[in-house]
């Protein structure tokens, strides 16, 4: 399947197929050199299928983590491209999660002033949170995301074979992203998950939550409005993210806490946890409320002592509700 | 005077104005925060007065010269933003020469993925070459701009004034660019320079200028085509800068060599020369002529034995003419 993102002169294809990663030869122009970023968690034989396929490439691996989204690693990239002698014509291919995307993205964009970018998302959230919206970035000072560029890839390839090498809790990591799209935007898609089975349904899911996130993005590309709905889950989300220092709890994981108080409808919540259930997502995990509420405090949505929340009262509609911060601590 | 460059949805004005440093305040927007980039090349009191105008600022200084166009440079302007807590609605203001202004917007289009970039150059190279083309960059392994991005500013602020503090040979380093604007687009500013009192005419000599760069780029802002004829004088001009390692000889004064050659009419040359004479340019120096063409054979613009060169045969109009890069020996 492919679905197109049309952001006009910067239009680009997403190709979603079983297989895809044996052949992006036919996507990608192999006549240039050609830079393959990844890390030490992306299996050894998804980077040699790449590296056979073109003859001019090569091979550079860092650290897996957020630890390698740095200034550092960033102008070590940059120091490898040159001593290769790319030039604006050459290209850059992110091999893995998000952390390979936002950091591959930002040396492509920035190195001569640009240079084509091709992401090869491997991981369930990467395939559906960092193949659209163009976003970017590496941390300095501990600040997430806040030196980057808006970028958007030549083209991106997914793959769901790859998913297989997942253990189960970064394979469901993702899924949890899919099953926000259908809860904000698109009610076929929670049905899938209600009823289909997920594993044979996987390339359906990743399409459908996909449409949802090029829909969103094409409306509002530098997220002035509209944008703000794929947020949902994530402002309580990242509140407990924070409150176990990024480690014991997996970002999905925390979004699926941070989506159940802002599910309005009874009937609608007990159908969403149902589908927790199913997936063997915990609905409730031990945390400090009020350390929790602290960290939302400091979150970027929050402006003065009210903060915008995203809320569904009705299956695939969302709703942004500017409230009191205060307000926040009732529903911890 | 306004100029106002059309991009589209990046569209921005340049004010050309004597004075207009004391009035920054009219055209900027100061209810936000304000990082002002300068160096300890420009005069204490240019930094002040720009401070006085926004009361949410602070004066960043760094060390004159290129070696401020480094990552490390780059990723210490990022920290003070973070120190400041500065937010995607507040803005950079880059006060000095082409290097402040290649550093600051680089630093401004990376901060939070992009926050509002002001350029007041005060230098008469900056005024004229860095106010318009949206490059920004830094330097990485010694290889100049291979690090940046296309950036365009919200606003460009010029006052001819600023130039008094110039010496002598920095005040014509600048001009040599205006004087190439007129020989490859715009007949009546190289008379301008002929017969004008070039001190009294510089509002209008800065004018022309800008408007031959304006047109051009807006006709090709990502350089495919047209654009190349501004880099008149600029291949020969770029080994001998090579050849002084940019130290005993000024860019100006190197393009002004590199012109010479490749000024096929003859009478065209005697009254370039003339001007020359007019703006004590030395149009000869002592160079290896040999060592001179090894550096150009690395020339961005050489592929295989080939290289454009930009040729003006008759006045106000340029042609890109590629050659064997073997014949540019001949000329030199």
């Amino acid at each position: 399947m492919e679905i197109v993102v049309d952001l006009k002169e910067r239009s680009y294809p997403i190709i979603l197929e079983r297989g895809a990663l044996k052949q992006c030869f036919k996507w990608i122009k192999s006549d240039r050199k050609v830079m393959i970023l990844s890390d030490e968690g992306v299996p050894k034989e998804f980077q040699e299928e790449l590296l056979k396929q073109f003859p001019n490439s090569f091979l550079k691996v860092v650290k897996q983590g957020e630890s390698s989204k740095s200034v550092d690693t960033w102008a070590e990239c940059q120091k490898e491209l040159l001593k290769h002698r790319f030039s604006r014509k050459d290209c850059l291919i992110a091999l893995g999660g998000g952390v390979i995307g936002d950091l591959g993205g930002f040396v492509a964009s920035t190195y001569m002033r640009g240079i084509d970018f091709i992401n090869i998302p491997t991981t369930t959230l990467s395939q559906i949170d960092s193949s659209i919206g163009g976003k970017t970035a590496i941390n300095v000072e501990g600040v997430k995301n806040c030196v980057g560029a808006f970028y958007q890839p030549k083209i991106v390839i997914i793959d769901p074979n790859v998913l297989k090498t997942l253990n189960y809790r970064h394979y469901v990591n993702g899924l949890i992203e899919a099953l926000k799209a259908g809860l904000i935007y698109d009610s076929s898609l929670f049905e899938l998950f209600e009823n289909g089975d997920i594993e044979k349904e996987i390339e359906m899911i990743l399409y459908k939550a996909l449409l949802v996130k090029k829909d969103v993005v094409e409306k509002d590309e530098r997220e002035m409005g509209l944008r703000k709905i794929l947020n949902f889950g994530h402002t309580i989300g990242h509140g407990i993210e924070s409150y176990y220092h990024l480690h014991d709890i997996y970002h999905g994981e925390a979004v699926a806490l941070g989506m159940l108080p802002f599910i309005l409808d009874e009937d609608l919540k007990k159908r969403t946890l149902a589908i927790y259930n199913k997936l063997k997502i915990q609905s409730v995990v031990d945390y400090d409320a009020e350390a929790v509420y602290q960290f939302m405090c400091n979150d970027k949505k929050a402006s003065g002592d009210k903060i915008t929340t995203i809320q569904v009262k009705e299956l695939g509609k969302a709703m942004l509700v500017e409230m009191p911060l205060e307000d926040l601590r009732k529903v911890l």
